[in-house]
């Protein structure tokens, strides 16, 4: 099987770079050669996620047909939030929770998308379902993702499966879910680092 | 929750009256009030199939938007291809295993695709995720579907988890899924039955 790319949307929140990381590895795991990428830098809040849980920051690139001939999205799927020459590959397989706009295919593919609060809960559902094990770090970072979507369990978009996956993830990455969140949550609006013209 | 319609596309094949009638069951099995419907009337293939396993066709339906405010989509995503007034009501899910083609929502909804060669393999998949047992009938209505979609395993769109569907659902039905499915695709083209003008 050819190499694919693995990506969340441009301008990337920590659930875009997460889900790209947490999808490439359950992949791999089921056999594809993946590797999760980014359409940008992290931000505030997902450099400190990363850097809590050590994990690097996924490699980040303009375009992928130079790369590669397939692709998989996760946390989008509206091409125009998608690499600028999504146009040039085919999309294999998408996992988001967002609405289908814009997103048309040639043939038959992989789509997961649930109602939910964030991506990373559809992920972690989807380890169940392939009966494979997540890693300490994995677990951590996609806490954080749901963490991140859903304010600490406090958005309207909050669903009774995200409080689960936050309860699982929290027990595997060994955590308090509670005083990281605000942790977490208070990394992303650090305005210590932001410039006076900010 | 509010009723909801389940159903497969216009000129409907045995994937698309079975599965209407086993995500139904399903979704059942896991709360929401929905009943199976079709945009037609069964062809002569899916009459012996629900003839063979004792089950009622579904009720037709030409409008959804006059019963219900949302519904769900079996074997076919593209608005062409569904109800009439399909831009009248939301879509909550869809299970197919087709390209994804003019499909657009304004919400997030749950939707799966595979590009495996039946819908009804997908369904398979899906009560085993969700660990609901499988009755004898509907597993005769899903072994059937994918016999007529695949070609009894021939067509070039067959995979390995087709494959293991057959297998699976065989036992459950208590069928020998090679002389049945030959029986069956030979009543689907039931020369005796056509006019002479055909
Ligand atoms: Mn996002
Ligand atoms: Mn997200
Ligand atoms: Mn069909
Ligand atoms: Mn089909």
């Amino acid at each position: 099987m050819a190499k694919e790319l693995v990506f969340g949307h441009q301008n990337p929140d920590t659930d875009a770079i997460v889900a790209a990381i947490s999808y490439a590895y359950l992949q791999k795991q089921l056999g594809p050669d993946v590797e999760a990428v980014a359409l940008g830098d992290p931000n505030e809040e997902t450099a400190y996620v990363l850097k809590h849980f050590e994990t690097e920051a996924p490699r980040v690139i303009k375009t992928a047909a130079n790369e590669v001939k397939q692709v998989m999205l996760v946390d989008h799927n509206e091409p125009q939030q998608s690499v600028s020459d999504i146009a040039d590959v085919e999309v294999s397989h998408v996992v988001d929770h967002h609405r289908i706009n814009n997103f048309n295919t040639a043939n038959p593919l992989f789509y997961r998308a649930e109602p939910v609060g964030c991506t990373s809960t559809i992920l972690w559902e989807m380890y169940d379902e392939h009966e494979i094990a997540i890693p300490t770090k994995i677990a951590g970072l996609m806490l954080s993702a749901i963490i991140s979507d859903t304010l600490l369990l406090k958005s309207p978009t909050t669903t009774e499966k995200d409080r689960q996956a936050v309860v699982a993830l929290a027990k595997i990455a060994g955590v308090d879910y509670q005083s990281y969140g605000l942790d977490m949550l208070k990394a992303g609006t650090n305005l210590d680092s932001k410039t006076e013209a900010e």
